[in-house]
């Protein structure tokens, strides 16, 4: 089984490391496409949403399944540059570091193809590397994604704010590294609704105040502060 | 060793459980305080901090150290309420859940007193539980509280949010876990501003406008997203 991988950033490079040891896997520039095998059975896309078409236009002839890795573009991209059948979506929900080693296992592939035949080879390949792979249609994937953006980016964005904020203070950000893995592992014994603490949903109108005041001088924060506190609030009712 | 501990939410309850397997520990009910101990060695008030006031206001005349478990009350709620010396605060940095487990060896706590004799007894004590254990005025103890709403409290909303969205969307909100624990796991090896991924950090206009236009029915999602993304490319400028 051979697989070229076009594009070498993130989600490219790791299943690069993935697959490759399995298969006789390549990875090929996605601007040259040099070296690229239009007998590979799998070519495997994965460069930024607004990169796909121009890589499907330069693209010669195959033989083997085309799929992407994009969670939010549609596989009509496929359709909508000339191509028809034998194509499909890999798409892990992961975020992807260069540099950092992943257990793919634990990775959830989603699968969606042109035709079942198709769909199967993707399941197929994508189960040899993670135990978690499903079916999922475009409209699905793209909800993913952005349910990923909220849990996986800005979370990312909250904590490098706190980062910020104490930056200065004679504190380190890694003081806070307890706190966040506990509300990381909460999150196996109960829904996030469940686990909710703090100020907002026991309505402390005492520390919501006095947290307002610590903010007056980082007016970007306490935005953040008030539209946050409402939402949860919000969803408390 | 004798403490009392007035308040049975959920920090008394895990200060209680905690401190049991070392000393004679009580843990009092704040509206009545009937059981206090007036020679216990330690009184640790763990209320609401609106309610602090109303306890040390009918609080008996003690023997020993009186100390709040508050992030955000000043030390100073302690002499605007009439005492002066043997008072501090023990401020564990942690989110607690009635019902769960917790290795209090690694949790932070911070400590501030009215004096030094005061300070040394609550850091013996502290340190007879977690290994983390440093000094903390109410200045920084109050950023650190607003830094840990935004790491836990406003994330945990951030996943509750993503688990509503994908409600009814035929997949669990637990597909998002392996996501979620390595955009943790990535903070033990980068700082999470070096951790950022995502469409903000990249400026991928194409992936941010399909999000907008998924959103258009979540209007309050919708508004989250744009801060969020606003605040994510401020920060990378």
């Amino acid at each position: 089984m051979k697989i070229d991988i076009i594009g070498r950033g993130n989600v490219g490079s790791h299943l690069y490391h993935a697959f490759n040891e399995i298969y006789e896997t390549k990875i090929i520039n996605p601007h040259s496409l040099e070296g690229l095998n239009q007998d590979a059975d799998f070519i495997i896309i994965s460069v930024s949403d607004s990169a796909i078409p121009t890589v499907l236009a330069k693209l010669p002839k195959v033989k083997g399944i085309i799929a992407h890795t994009s969670g939010s573009t549609g596989i009509n991209v496929f359709f909508e540059n000339g191509l028809s059948g034998k194509v499909g979506v890999l798409y892990p929900l992961q975020t992807f570091s260069k540099n950092t080693s992943l257990d793919y296992s634990e990775i959830p592939f989603l699968i969606e193809a042109s035709d079942s035949e198709t769909e199967k080879a993707l399941f197929s390949i994508a189960s040899s590397i993670s135990r978690n792979v499903r079916q999922a249609d475009s409209s699905l994937r793209a909800k993913l994604h952005v349910a990923a953006v909220f849990s996986c980016n800005f979370v990312n964005h909250l904590w490098a704010l706190s980062d910020e904020y104490l930056n200065g203070k004679n504190v380190e950000f890694s003081i806070l590294l307890p706190l966040i893995k506990e509300t990381v592992s909460k999150l196996s014994r109960l829904s996030p609704k469940e686990a909710q603490t703090g100020p907002a949903v026991r309505n402390d109108i005492t520390t919501i105040q006095r947290h307002l005041s610590e903010l007056e001088d980082y007016p970007a924060l306490k935005k953040i502060y008030e539209m946050m506190t409402e939402s949860i609030q919000r969803k408390k009712s």
